[in-house]
């Protein structure tokens, strides 16, 4: 299938993905559009101010998500922009409402720095009910996320991070079973320390795991790096980090391989290091670190991978539409590390009986969004 | 009809008044899926990256307008913040779609000096088509929308001042022809020299009234006053500034009078000191300078207010709805002078015969967008 000719072909034909429709479907006659607008709106204007907690109860923030990026890690695109990270936040905004009939707005931001991003969404934040954040760069990413869950009383949700970290636990849980390993002594070793990287290593620990080990582009992030940013140095408490050297030092004897890096970085030759039944998730969208046909043909037992068109997808759109039904339902303003441990508890429940090629729900999943949406209080 | 009582019941009914859904209502497969969002989707960004004109052939900026304001100036509410202003703005995307089947979300603002105003606005700019600036407090409004104009290329409109500029200049042009006066020599009296004051004396100004005389609190704008803020200084230029005095001074003779004020300003004995057969435009809301009623018994000959129980409605829903629709349909960048006058005379000309009840065609007019739009090119 050719998803990019058909993408123009439907971007063109209905020129974006979402619309707005009035909740109020009855004939709008003169009474009530003064009722909607100005006068009759002026008594809902003094209840809010009376109380702002009754926002919810009168507007529609009360099942309203932003998705925002400033454009500056687009999919696997890298810095292209605002303009350009548009179809991408309209097209989640598409997700949220489809699979959980939550309504969402893209907004994407014409400024850079860390600060200037986060003083901007303070701005507009009164006007959501809940904020996810995409395609936003590491480092600065962190600190955005960061800031915004302290100075804000809505969730904010970095879903590059956390909605990639909850379903691959989700699918390890399952994994753990099939190939009857024990999480808490399995190896991992996970190349990529970006956004999805870090998210999942701190996931991975906090779930109970306490043999990962990290690459980035410069080896295995460990005692004898002196090269460690700020947000990698962080990394450290929750990593082995006795080892130095490759990638290919780091997997001899591994479990479990997590790649959220490049196409093509693990070979038949690497994996044959790694221990008997061994586990790949191999998370690089579009193209993966290996194909799932040469991970398998080389030993792999259960291979993930970002790909519809094969078995075990690692897609976020399992998790995000749950999380944020949950947290707007319920009134959660803080998205917790407890909460992304009972996502991803619950999405793995929904495979009843795992088995090699199906470790992980699918998207399509009818039960998913109360599943988890339950687990968010 | 007790307005406030039905807002209250309307809106905790259906908790908000606009929603999402999707343009392509077909069943949404996971090929469909893959091409709205990633992989596909990916092509997209690509493509505006390439060309950032691209943005609104495929996303829905093409038909998307953003009504923000900071909850300075809430209808006649004053500044009430940005939570109590979110009613009144959702309530105008309704307005904008229920008339003009544009998109429209409402966007709330907790930033409060024109400079960090505007600075937020042109960081979620590249997000919409054109922008709808509400209810934001004279004097920071003028400043916002001026260097918002210069600085963004899409339309910015700030409809509390030209909305109601182009809706009085539209009646008044036919309660000119029913009093059979000419315009280029009437004496207009304008009381409240705020966003709406000033914008209707520029536009009154431009169309070729040449004896207007503004009244603020503190008495008549002229060349006696010392106390004029840099705002009402350049409001000077398009005034007749040789009077001092009060609102009882200023209306000796006057065949206009234009209230943008406060209820009750106008009394029978003031409306005696007019011209023969006046012409009141009492515009202050819910309630105006003067009752219709009570005018017309004093001898007014054409009265006009912001209330839908009196023929004669000024409302800006007459205009907006037709001035949006022209500039995204025409990729017009910016709403000029000129366009303003143009609206004004489209919406005149839908009265085929004035009457003294009839200078203003109604909102519910099925042909006010389409009039309006044309002139938008």
């Amino acid at each position: 299938m050719d998803y990019n000719k058909l993408a123009l072909e439907l971007h063109a034909k209905y020129r974006g993905k979402i619309t707005i429709k009035l909740r109020d479907n009855t004939e709008l006659d003169r009474e009530k559009l003064s009722a909607y607008y100005s006068p009759g709106v002026g008594e809902i204007s003094r209840a809010i101010a009376a109380d702002p907690r009754a926002l919810p109860k009168y507007t529609w923030t009360n099942n309203l998500v932003a998705v925002i990026s400033d454009g500056s890690a687009i999919l696997g695109l890298g810095d292209l922009g605002p303009r350009a990270a548009m179809p991408v936040m309209e097209g989640k905004s598409l997700l949220f409402k489809h699979f959980a009939d939550i309504d969402s707005i893209p907004i994407v931001l014409d400024v850079h720095t860390a600060d200037e991003i986060v003083t901007t969404i303070k701005a507009i934040a009164p006007s959501f009910g809940a904020i996810n954040l995409e395609d936003i760069a590491a480092p600065k990413c962190f600190e955005v996320e960061e800031r915004l869950k302290t100075e804000l009383d809505i969730p904010v949700f970095h879903d590059d991070q956390h909605g990639t970290a909850i379903v691959t636990l989700a699918g390890l849980i399952n994994a753990a079973t099939v190939t009857k390993r024990d999480l808490s002594t399995a190896k991992v070793v996970i190349i990529g320390a970006g956004a999805a990287g870090t998210a999942i290593v701190k996931l991975l620990h906090l779930y109970g795991l306490r043999d990962i080990i990290a690459v980035d582009s410069k080896g295995i992030i460990g005692d004898s790096r002196t090269d460690l940013n700020d947000e990698k140095l962080a990394l450290k408490p929750y990593l082995n980090c006795s080892m130095s050297g490759t990638l290919a030092d780091a997997i001899l004897g591994a479990d479990i391989f997590i790649g959220v890096s490049k196409p093509g970085l693990l070979t038949p030759e690497l994996i044959t290091q790694m221990a008997q039944d061994p586990i790949v998730f191999a998370l690089a969208n579009p193209v993966p670190e290996i194909m799932p046909d040469i991970a398998k043909s080389s030993g792999v037992a259960v291979i993930a991978t970002g790909r519809s068109d094969f078995p075990n997808q690692v897609n976020n759109a399992i998790a995000f539409p749950g999380i944020f039904r949950g947290a707007l339902d319920h009134g959660v303003t803080k998205i917790t590390d407890q909460h992304k441990l009972a996502a991803a508890r619950a999405i793995a429940s929904l495979v009843e009986n795992p088995t090699n090629d199906e470790i992980i729900p699918s998207v399509f999943d009818k039960r998913l969004v109360a599943t988890i949406a339950e687990t968010i209080i």
